[in-house]
C-alpha cells in the first residue's frame, strides 16, 4: 500500500498523477501552500508595502486564493473585490459566498454593482451580443478589476487562474498563432501608464485546477460549485475537450508545456516581437487603452443607448 | 445525397472532414495533385534545370511523392534513392516495391546497402543502441540520404513527409519547447556548404496522411502497407494519439496549427532565435557537422569496433 512520500504515513489521499506524488491530507496542504508561495517569490509578485486587490467571483480558484494568500502573507495589505455582474440567482450567491470568507478571514471586502452602470450581464444576454456573451462579459471584468484596483491605489491585481486555465488558453493561442495573447499569458503581467493599468498577478499559475479542488475541500473553504449559467459556449467546451484528451495520453503535458512557454518560447517572441501597444487615455473614462475611446466604453455605449 | 463539389456528379466516394468538402474519384485526384503542384510552386522547390533527389522508402507516401512529382513534372531531372538498410524481410520487401514502381515510371534507381558500411540496422537491435533504434536509423537514413544527393550532384532532396507527420513533429515540439527542431521544420529547408548539405523539401507537407492514402488507393501505387517491425516505441504510440485525440475535437487542427506555425512562428522565431550552427567538414568523412566528428561517423564506429 502506498505510503505518503514526505512523511511515511500510510493515510494516503492524494494522488497526483503527473508527478507521481502520493500524500497524506496534512503534507498534501503544506505542499501545495509551499507550491504557491514559491510562485509568488520566484516572481516577485508581493513587494514589501504593497496593496494587492484580489479578484474575487466566489467560485473555488478565487476563494482558494484568497484564503492560501491570507495565511501566508497574514499582514498584507489585501483587499478582495467582487463584481456584482447581475446575473438572476448566481451573482447574489456568489456574493454571498464572498462575504461570507471575507468575513471569516476577517479582510475588507470591495464591492462593485454592475447595474450601477445602466445594465446588468442578463441585460447583454438580450441583445445581438448574447451568443459573444462570455467575450463581453470577460471584457466588462477585466476593465472593472483594474479600474477598482487602480482607483484604491492598489499596485497589484491577483486573480486565482490556475495552471489548467493558463494551458487550455497557451493551447488555444499556439494553435491559432494568436502571438498578442502568448505574450500576456505571464505569471506577473507589469504596469503601465503610471500605474493605471494595474499590474497582474496569478500566484496559482502553477497549480492544477486539481490541486486547487482538493485544498478547497480539506480546508473547508466555501465556494459556488455550480457554473456560472452562461458557461455552456462551444469554444468553452472544445477547450476542455482538448486538453482533457491530451493529458489521457501525456499526465505532465500541462507542466511541460507551461515551462515551454514560459522558459523557451517568451523570451524568444519577445526579443523578436514589438508589441505596438502605443496606450493612450479613454476620451471616455481616461483608463489606458490603445484606440480613442476604450472597448469597455464602446460596450457600454452600445448596450445602454436606447435608440 | 452529397453530389461531388466540383463536377455534381453523385458517385461521391470522398469525404475530407477537415474541409467538408465531398468528391467523386477522379475530382479527388486532380484536388490532390492541383494541391502538390501548388506546394511545390508556392515554395519554388523544383527550379528549372535542377536535378532532384527523391528518397524513396517503399512505403505510401514516398511512393505517392514520387508517382505524383513524375506525373506533374515529367521532364525532371529525377532520381529516386532508396536505402536498404538490413532489416530482415522488410528491407527486401521493400526494395522490391520501389524497383517495381520506378520500372513503371521509368525512372533511374539508387540504391544504397548499409551493409556496404559494416552494419545492418538489425545488428543496431543487438547493441545497447537498441532502445533507441529508431533514433539511430533516422540518423543513418539523414546522413545517407543527404550524402548520396550530394554525389549525385542533386540540389534538392525530396521527402514524403505529409501533413500529419510535420504536425506530430510540430506538435511534440512545440510542447517541449524545442526552438532549434521547429526552426528546421519547413516545407523548404535551404542548403548549405556548398550544397554539401543538400536543400530538403517536402511537396506533400499540406496533404494529409488520409489523402495521401486515398491518392495511393485510387492511382493503384504499389506500396508496402505493414510499418516497420521497430516502429512499436512508446514516443511513436504517444504522438500517434496525441494528434488523433486532438482531431476528434478539432478536425482541423492540423492546418490551422501549421498554418499558424508557419505563417506566425517561424517569422518571428528566426528573427529572435540565431541558430548558432557553425557548419564544418567531419574530420572522418567530409560531410557537414557542427563537432569534429559527425554524429553518423561517431555512430558507425561505436556499432563497428568490436573492442
Amino acid at each position: 500500500m502506498a505510503k505518503c512520500r514526505f512523511c511515511g504515513s500510510r493515510d494516503v489521499e492524494v494522488h497526483l498523477e503527473y508527478a507521481r506524488l502520493s500524500l497524506c491530507v496534512e503534507c498534501f496542504l503544506k505542499f501545495f501552500e509551499r507550491k504557491v508561495d514559491s510562485t509568488i517569490r520566484k516572481y516577485r509578485m508581493f513587494p514589501k508595502g504593497t496593496r494587492v486587490a484580489i479578484a474575487v467571483s466566489g467560485g473555488k480558484d478565487s476563494n482558494v486564493l484568497l484564503y492560501a494568500v491570507k495565511k501566508l502573507y497574514p499582514a498584507l495589505d489585501l483587499i478582495p473585490i467582487y463584481l456584482n455582474l447581475g446575473i438572476k440567482e448566481y451573482s447574489d450567491h456568489c456574493e454571498e459566498l464572498v462575504r461570507e470568507i471575507t468575513r471569516k478571514l476577517e479582510l475588507p471586502l470591495k464591492i462593485f454593482k454592475l447595474e450601477d452602470e445602466g445594465f446588468t450581464l442578463d441585460d447583454v444576454a438580450t441583445t445581438r451580443f448574447r451568443r459573444k456573451i462570455c467575450t463581453a462579459c470577460g471584457l466588462i471584468k477585466r476593465y472593472w478589476m483594474n479600474r477598482l484596483a487602480y482607483e484604491m491605489k492598489a499596485e497589484r491585481l491577483a486573480t486565482g487562474h490556475n495552471l489548467d486555465d493558463l494551458v487550455k488558453f497557451a493551447l488555444n493561442h499556439y494553435i491559432h498563432g494568436d502571438l498578442e495573447s502568448i505574450l500576456r499569458l505571464k505569471p506577473l503581467l507589469t504596469s503601465g501608464m503610471d500605474g493605471k493599468l494595474v499590474a497582474k498577478v496569478k500566484p496559482l499559475c502553477e497549480v492544477t485546477d486539481f490541486e486547487d479542488l482538493l485544498y478547497a475541500e480539506y480546508s473547508e473553504i466555501p465556494y459556488r460549485s455550480i457554473d456560472c449559467p452562461y458557461a455552456t459556449g462551444k469554444g468553452y467546451d472544445r477547450r476542455q475537450n482538448l486538453m482533457k484528451n491530451i493529458l489521457t495520453v501525456m499526465p505532465d503535458f500541462r507542466h511541460v508545456f507551461f515551462k515551454s512557454h514560459l522558459k523557451r518560447f517568451l523570451p524568444i517572441l519577445e526579443k523578436g516581437y514589438e508589441l505596438e501597444m502605443q496606450l493612450k487615455e479613454c476620451s471616455v473614462c481616461g483608463m489606458p487603452t490603445i484606440r480613442e475611446v476604450c472597448a469597455y466604453c464602446r460596450l457600454k455605449e452600445k448596450l445602454t443607448n436606447k435608440d
